[in-house]
């Protein structure tokens, strides 16, 4: 068996993003470990040197300068075995196309000291071929792909593209991407199996999205098998952000054999080492893992591990929830006090006149459930004072005399209390709790601007922002069962009518509250943001013309049922279709980062530029149609 | 002459970003008035029909629809003359990397009625070769470049650069980028030139930068006279933006003669219709043009500019500008009394038991020199409110009976008095005069987060932000000699230490004020976030040890005046970079939209991932070594 296998790591390592010291560190010591445990070949995630998503850090040629020495100190510790990593590989020779020093998105291989050149290569590393520049990827900004060191070298790319022949075996060595061809005229790893590669390594710095592990699994299954060579995948886990959004990466590194099986696979969101003994013969081996799992516990799990690493990376121990007996802000409080030792959580529920008791009871109760600290600090004397203070002033214009009062209109009030909450109250009493205050937003409320901003949207941090209200509930539900196994969320939060209780037009007690219907209205802006083919209003309104309108939103009530007729479906469609493209937008502008889980969260992943609703032709003409 | 020559006008055009029927209909009335006026070659800019920074706008397929309908509707009233205009070119057959549609920047030229298809082309468009991926633009983030469409046809890219025959002459097109070619390993002009072209046209959709049209000018010179090739060079104006930061395109289009001079050229920021006779004997023509312009000019003109344009995407008529007796508060408020009518434009300043009878008189006296509305809300009673109902208050754990106790440092008290001036009184007090309220962020504070989030760094613009605060200074004395021809920003606010105000320590008429030397910390600042080679610490150090720092920087006085020794040097370079990395990034990421004006706006154009301050190891040892 020995002779014809191959003694295998996987380091599902946690990388710290922009600190090539630290993970180099980290990966010294697993180098040495594997030594002594007789490891042959050690394989480190994509870019496990400098970190991924690390903005224009690349363009500092001292950090550039640190990554390269690290590669260096990896190289000199492969002495008895062969290791492969990420890092930025650098040709100080030449420029990118921006003007800066070359890099490349590279993988490096080494054994007994010295760096493992591909084949054919330029280089002393191996260069990704296909770089993303979809979604959060913005990879084309900072790297040279293969592709263009071809047309500069006048050569054809596939020539390029060549495996590392360690003393043992032949690699094929893949980054990420290359794997995930579909989309590109070029396939890195069926170049590489043409020239009789032992096994593929695809090195990937993949973050987490809810499902992507099952596309995955097909996409690399697919490869190992109608390649027959077995793959090892290995990925990182920890976080990394782009500023606006924050990324986890699961890890969830595996190996695949010849018939595509995925054999062994090591667990989201963990450091872990994932070794096995890979026969070389070609033939399947072990036997294949059946993974399943409901989106709500994968959701919850990547929120859980994405804020504690976010908390650890600003330096926060403390953590104050703002509570209105509201299902958001229960289920921030929920998952803060899985995180956090009640000494470090405070809930604070801020009543103001129209705050029902019903609410300012579940905030007790809640916080009673959830065992930490809280306090109640009214608004109402402060609410009074800037009313008196504004409302019937009057300003002057020294120069000309002339004199205007000012007033506050009904819905001018109702910001004023939700700024006082947050940017009076919460930013005050966090800090002197010592530490910070949450921004319980939901991605409904997000994509509409259904919040106030320095109000509600305001918060060090939106971990619950790429969830719609409807995933809110079930998130809700998920950690009263599985995770405190007791309702530490009242039913009276699930039970109440969604309401901001700023006005006696939003009686809960009354059934009054917000104006988005959720069921609907989240699967509408679920079409606008989320979906593949991302719809606008001229796509709605052909299908509400259609009578498919339900089908294809996947509503289970009837449209007819919520507007009386076309105008009113129509008044809805454009009142939130401006929301999203208008102050909706301005508002995310400003909105704190968001924990990305899904496809498509706001800020990175979803680029926007301020521009008012837009609406096309065909749609003005159909909408003309329609009402005659 | 007629002949010899081609009656050309380019229409430097206002874009509006994401309304192709909008762009559409101004362009038809062009060509309208264009054919009456015997023009034989009309220009109009890149992406003229769709706008260019529109975000993911590209993935809606019923927006590309639309585009694709607008050009047809252009190309149809091509007849009796050449049209040439900029939009997304589409094919539907085929994918994008990201799998979506395939999309290409590209220009479209027409004649009587007909698409003029370069020669060997698969498509009736050219198509941008080289795609910008740097600073603010993501190209490749939404289309497909020759290059790769030469891959993936297997033929030579320089094969599919091709020049547009129109019945009287070869057109060498371009689109903006094609002409920056100096970082690429291929010349489209040079391909070009080498198949015979009577004119090169460029389209661009550039936008404005100080000094950006110095250096556009030498580029497109040289191309002209080398090549020996006539070039126009149709820009639009404008703003677009990426959310986080809006752009002006200033247009500045021009003609080239084949001596590389400038003949004539359109005023910035105008929509403008050059007309002009170029002679197609390849002999130079007509009389260079000097142009230039000192920086502050430039500068304001692009502020004045975006900000107009801006409040009009908005929608804002009025406008509230919170006025502390300081320069940046003034220089915005001079800003926009030269856009609005005094009616319209309200100053407040909100004083605190902290603010000197110096600066609460500035502020009124700012007020009277603009003969605009001026109201004073004291902030008094709402902090000595909030400080009630915080400091020392208990907070406690009802399900154990444990208590503790609150208290405000002084640090949290400044910040109070910050939030209570932006949130809860400006936010409030703009909505009643019926409209926003600015952010008067400089460059300088924005970097280190030398502000109060939701505090001073709230508001809808942050159109100072690009700025030094040295810069800011300037500025103001710009806008009273040249805008103004009067002090209308009073001698005090320059005189006067700058300040916050939000404590004892921070008395101006003590002389008391910023922790920020701005002399040499702006200088320090830039280098770290504008020069082309950014510096971090480890540059820093190297030229501090090596006595170089004052040269490196700019900076005409001495280091050792500043700092006794290298310890205290340290101490300060550490802070500043901790902040610049840290706090700073994580306010800019909840700051308002900025308005660049220069290299590396924050925002789109210097992206950042939160990741905290890095030192290199080399750094650390020079530190060691330096303090023993």
């Amino acid at each position: 068996m020995k002779q014809n296998s191959i003694r295998t790591s996987l380091i599902q390592m946690e990388v710290t993003a922009g600190k090539p010291a630290v993970n180099t560190a980290s990966m010294l010591k697993a180098i040495e470990n594997a030594r002594t445990d007789g490891i042959e070949l050690l394989v480190f995630p994509e870019m496990s040197v400098p970190g991924y998503l690390i903005g224009d850090e690349w363009e500092h040629e001292s950090f550039l300068r640190e990554c390269e020495e690290c590669c260096d100190e990896l190289r000199s510790a492969s002495n008895g075995l062969v290791i492969v990593f990420g890092s930025v590989g650098l040709d100080w020779q030449k420029r990118n196309e921006d003007g800066r020093v070359r890099k490349y998105n590279a993988l490096f291989a080494a054994e007994n000291g010295k760096f493992l050149s591909p084949v054919n290569s330029p280089y002393n590393f191996v260069i990704k071929t296909l770089l993303p520049n979809y979604r959060e990827f913005d990879d084309s900004r900072h790297f040279f792909d293969l592709r263009k060191l071809a047309l500069e070298m006048d050569t054809p790319v596939q020539s390029l593209i060549s495996p590392v022949r360690t003393s043992r075996l032949t690699l094929g060595c893949a980054l990420c991407e290359d794997a995930w061809d579909i989309d590109y005229s070029l396939s890195p790893m069926n170049v590489l199996a043409d020239k009789d590669v032992d096994l593929f390594v695809n090195i990937s710095c993949s973050p987490f999205t809810v499902n992507k592990n099952m596309k995955r699994n097909r996409v690399f299954s697919e490869k190992a098998r109608k390649l027959k060579v077995p793959l090892v995948y290995a990925n990182s886990v920890g976080i990394q952000n782009n500023g606006k959004t924050v990324f986890t990466f699961d890890g969830s590194s595996c190996i695949y054999d010849t018939h595509g099986n995925q054999i062994v696979c090591s667990p989201p969101f963990e450091e872990e080492i994932l070794t096995y003994d890979i026969p070389l013969s070609g033939e399947p081996f072990g036997d294949p893992i059946q993974y399943r799992e409901d989106n709500i516990s994968e959701i919850y799990r990547a929120i859980d591990f994405g804020t504690r690493r976010f908390m650890k990376l600003c330096g926060i121990n403390r953590v104050t929830v703002g509570v209105s007996g509201g299902i958001d802000s229960a289920v921030a409080a929920a998952i803060y006090r899985h995180i956090l030792h009640p000494k470090d959580l405070l809930l604070v529920n801020m009543p103001g006149k129209f705050n029902s008791q019903t609410t300012k009871n579940l905030a007790r109760e809640l916080a009673a459930n959830l065992n930490c600290f809280y306090t109640e600090v009214p608004i109402d004397d402060s609410v009074k004072l800037t009313v008196g203070q504004i409302n019937g002033r009057t300003i002057s214009n020294t120069a000309n005399g002339i004199h205007q009062g000012l007033g506050l209109s009904q819905f001018m009030l109702e910001n004023v209390q939700a700024r006082d909450r947050s940017s009076r109250i919460l930013a005050a009493i966090s800090a002197a709790f010592g530490g910070v205050f949450t921004c319980n937003a939901n991605k409904s409320e997000l994509t509409v601007g259904y919040s106030t901003l320095y109000g509600d949207l305001s918060g060090y941090l939106a971990n619950l922002a790429d969830l719609w209200k409807t995933e809110i509930y079930q998130l809700a539900t998920y950690l009263n069962e599985t995770i405190f196994h007791s309702r530490v969320i009242p039913k009276g939060s699930f039970d109440i009518t969604p309401s901001a209780e700023l006005s006696n037009a939003q009686n809960v007690d009354k059934g009054l509250g917000d104006p988005i219907i959720y069921p609907y209205h989240d699967l509408l802006f679920k079409s606008w943001v989320e979906s593949w083919n991302r719809t606008t209003p001229e796509e709605i309104l052909a299908w509400y013309m259609e009578g498919k309108l339900e089908e294809r939103l996947g509503y289970r009530g009837k449209i007819s049922v919520l507007f009386k007729d076309a105008q009113a479906f129509i008044a809805d469609l454009e009142r939130w279709w401006n929301q999203y493209q208008g102050m909706g937008l301005v508002k995310r502008i400003q909105a704190p980062p968001v924990l990305a889980v899904k496809k498509r969260a706001f800020g990175f992943d979803h680029r926007e530029a301020h521009m008012c609703a837009h609406y096309t032709r065909k749609y003005a003409k159909m909408k003309k149609e329609l009402l005659g």
